[in-house]
């Protein structure tokens, strides 16, 4: 069947839920039940409001409607007629006033009418694979000046394996979730002394740590350069760059010396005053300044999501400035490092769009066109496909958003990269050009990880904990069998760690068993099992993570094969 | 001569200086002029503010009444005679009344007499070399609510060839300033939007990487593992920790959700939250926590100075969480490791001081008694000499200060070292010991460098800008005769850096010896020159920055020679 299909039978599985809760909840009053990507949804206003305790009991009646087998008609009458219907309710009366034709969709199912366009299974007892996921609140048009709904979730589907296939992905999202690997593993923590801003322990320190450096290592191989600017700016900058007054409710402000200042919420204008320190030359571009910036916003506390929706983090924020022409060149060179550090975090659907001229924007025709066609240009050499965005780049310039779905299928936006015609005119940047002429740059605003705390945690899910060699924050570790092999497991050890790599020893009485499960545990991806065996052959015992073992690896062989897996 | 007979020289010299300004500007009144560590001081209030330009004619003056040979005479006299004698001088008078004897010193030369205790050299003719070194702002005595006086400061010495030494050292001074340096190499920039904030340029910013690179390696070694904690923290969580009372006017503060927020200026209370996340086992101890922490702290804008007083600036602070009894070890391994530092970085003059109990502190005489003998034997086991500062400890425990002398002699506090029992009480801090029970670990805060920003500005003057190979932000540069070596000198400069190393390479068409002198200006340590010669024979010739050469060197023993010098 087609997706669409799936949309009928989502939707006619609201209105199950819909008539369910008004048998059970008589008085409620109903306002719209939609399909979604997900399954559906209705928002309705209860004569009390309704619990998670409550799902159950209207699950139970959506199964017994189903087993009724109403069949489902629709017909279309006089907004009069609907008027009469519905006259209890002020929501479906507003909504049969704002239809701009004379009748309205009709839907019935046994007792239970609703206002519909229509779109619906033939009967009930079609919709049976269903599971109801939880409620929450809602308004009125979603406008929180308006009335206060409750609004109840949940999905549909056409087989009993296609609901526990779902079923099965909840139940990962909920155990792969990066806040419950993150405190399992000790990774980082969360305190109410400092909502929204993480904390990151050993471990997860150490995977920042690895992230950086491999950027780190990127940016030398396509030389960029490094920089760190203040956290603490003067307010007047910011109204110069513009974000006090497009930005300021996002912003933290202090006071010294009697002056306003900004924590910074974006990296940008330290990066400027940078280049703008002394005259430049076009021998100077393409100039790459890259900073691990570390940012803060104001979000809601009740938006706060573990480290996917935090108040401050750190961005791996690169300004380029270059000529015009060379933009083609410079976005062929972010995309070829955007892919590699994707490819390197196995995410295998990777997906492109370029956002072009909005209505409102600044610049010339000429430089948009010029600027747009450098991006389709690159994008076009680089062989990938991407879509276009007509109409939706920044005021001041176009931009290309990287969008990736990770292992559970879930779509992230991490990169960007956005060419920017208006702050060097703002901050009065130039170059002096082969001609002995004062020229404004382009600048490029790139970020591959985005938020290095979000990319960490989307990575933690997408890898279900289990984080590949080179980014685990312990690679390797050493269980001894008895403590016959100690002094063998300690020089291994040493080796290992002069070697540079993360190795743990594990030469505790406990058996092996339980020493090869409490690795298993910490999810570190090479076990090296020694026993008396190994000690007189002068070999390991390789366990990896998903259980697959090499026996009587020799050192050389194990030093090799670990290095590949750390080299950029 | 003894050191003694210089202050004699010295307060003379001060003497010497005021007969020059009352014969000069005639109504000055005179305070106090006293020989200090680097000369003298004279303060008086003038009939009008001097400037810099007057003390030219201040100085020739005194080389008149130099010339003149005056006898300096000394003799007591009654306090009435000196009441007359300085009747006009509301200062004197005043000092003459807190003489605790009946009888005052006088001293005379020639027209001249200030109220004295005496110690000159026989006459004027014997103050030759002597310099007035500048005009400052005081108060009398140096209290802010009393009456604004002028100082004049300057030097003398016995001889021509040690005035001379001393100017000399004061052009090196002006000369090696980190923020002329800082300029001159294009390392960081202060701004205007930002007083107190430095911003670092590329190069810059390589030095702070590198030593904190160096500083992990260290850490990597001694088993620290590094830990990320937020900027920005509850301002209850600063109430425990006590900064709130006792630090508040150092702080910058913003407001989220309508609670008061601290920006961190110290990194702390973090590490204590991450300790106290979980329960903790004596076997997790020492548990040595590092975070390279990136504090802000009120200064005036007065008395920022470069990048050796600033309102923001990134720590090596580290938290040793240990037992009483791990205590002497602890240390033992943090002096070794300060040691490494500091002779890596070329000091050649560590000085080490144990401040004890003071008069106002917590915790009891026997963990004082015990935590201070750890200190003292752990020094004494380290071999090097050290002071005790007896009662100059912090209220929650003793502390070891780190003080080091520069190649310009000057000397500077870098490491601390102290010893907590206080905040693991206000954090309730805990680990389960052998036997079960709950106790407190002991906290030692650890800082090598200390402030990151400060240590780079006093290794920049240290070295006078010529950073040794290790830590130059550019290492090498290769320089190409003509253009016929273009091709080797970019094969040459894409293996240097494949190897790590920090390398330029300039093609452009400037002679050689243009080349060298622009790699000199940079302070880059080894100039690679590469002619017709070098290509036939696939060597380099390697110009250090001192101007000595070799020449015909092989890649190979070049590479030998640079990951020697690069290791830790």
């Amino acid at each position: 069947m087609a997706q669409n299909d799936l949309s009928i039978l989502r939707h006619s599985a609201a209105h199950l839920a819909a008539q369910a809760i008004l048998e059970l909840y008589p008085g409620t009053l109903l306002t719209i039940g939609p399909a979604t990507e997900e399954g559906f949804f209705y928002d309705f206003l209860p004569p009390r409001n309704l619990k998670e305790e409550d799902l159950h009991a209207i699950e139970e009646r959506m199964h017994e409607l189903s087993k009724k087998n109403y069949p489902l008609k629709h017909r279309d009458i006089s907004k009069d007629e609907a008027r009469a219907l519905f006259k209890n309710n002020p929501f479906k009366l507003e909504m049969i006033d704002e239809i701009p034709s004379d009748m309205v969709g009709l839907s019935e199912q046994g007792d239970f009418k609703d206002l519909c366009r229509g779109g619906h299974v033939t009967s009930t007892g079609e919709i049976k694979h269903f599971k109801l996921l939880g409620l929450s609140g809602s308004y009125w048009r979603a406008d929180k000046s308006k009335q206060a709904l409750q609004r109840i979730h949940g999905t549909a589907f056409f087989t009993a394996e296609e609901l526990s296939a779902f079923e099965k992905h909840q139940e990962d999202l909920l155990q792969y979730d990066h806040r419950r690997l993150g405190k399992q593993l000790d990774y980082f923590s969360l305190h109410d002394d400092a909502a929204g801003f993480p904390f990151f322990h050993p471990k997860g320190q150490q995977i920042i740590m690895t992230l950086m450096a491999y950027m780190r290592q990127l940016h030398k191989e396509y030389d960029y350069k490094e920089i760190a600017t203040p956290t603490v700016l003067n307010a007047d900058l910011w109204r110069r760059s513009g974000h006090y007054h497009h930005y300021k409710e996002n912003m933290y402000f202090s006071e010294i010396d009697g002056t306003q200042y900004a924590i910074k919420p974006m990296n940008c204008p330290g990066a400027f005053l940078i280049f703008g320190h002394h005259p430049r030359s076009y021998r100077e571009l393409p100039l790459k300044l890259a900073e691990f910036g570390h940012v803060h916003r104001f979000e809601l506390s009740g938006v706060l999501h573990g480290l996917l929706r935090v108040r401050a983090f750190t961005i791996d924020d690169t300004h380029i400035f270059c000529t015009l022409e060379q933009v083609e060149q410079e976005i062929l060179k972010i995309l070829e490092i955007a892919f590699r550090v994707l490819k390197k975090c196995d995410f295998t659907s990777i997906n492109l769009a370029v956002s072009t001229r909005p209505a409102k924007s600044m610049g010339s025709d000429a430089e948009w066109k010029l600027a747009t066609k450098a991006l389709e240009d690159a994008l076009t050499k680089f062989g990938q496909p991407f879509a276009i965005q007509e109409g939706e780049g920044a005021f001041y310039g176009p931009k290309i958003e990287i969008v990736i779905k990770d292992a559970m299928g879930r779509a992230w936006q991490t990169g960007t990269v956005q060419v920017d015609f208006f702050q060097a005119q703002n901050f009065d940047l130039t170059y002096v050009s082969a001609e002995g002429k004062q020229e404004r740059p382009v600048i490029i605003h790139q970020a591959i990880y985005g938020s290095l705390e979000r990319f960490f945690a989307i990575l933690l899910e997408h890898y279900k904990g289990h984080l590949p060699f080179w980014l685990a924050p312990v690679q390797i570790r050493i269980l001894t069998i008895t403590e016959g092999q100690d002094a063998y497991a300690q020089d291994l050890y040493a080796r290992l760690k002069k070697e540079g790599m993360r190795v743990e020893v594990d030469l505790s009485s406990d058996k092996i068993t339980s020493k090869v499960k409490s690795a298993q545990l910490a999810k570190i991806p090479w076990m090296l099992v020694v026993g008396n065996k190994e000690v007189e052959a002068g070999t390991v015992s390789i366990r990896y993570a998903d259980g697959k073992q090499e026996l009587g690896v020799s050192l050389d062989v194990l030093l090799k094969k670990a290095h590949e897996l750390n080299a950029v």
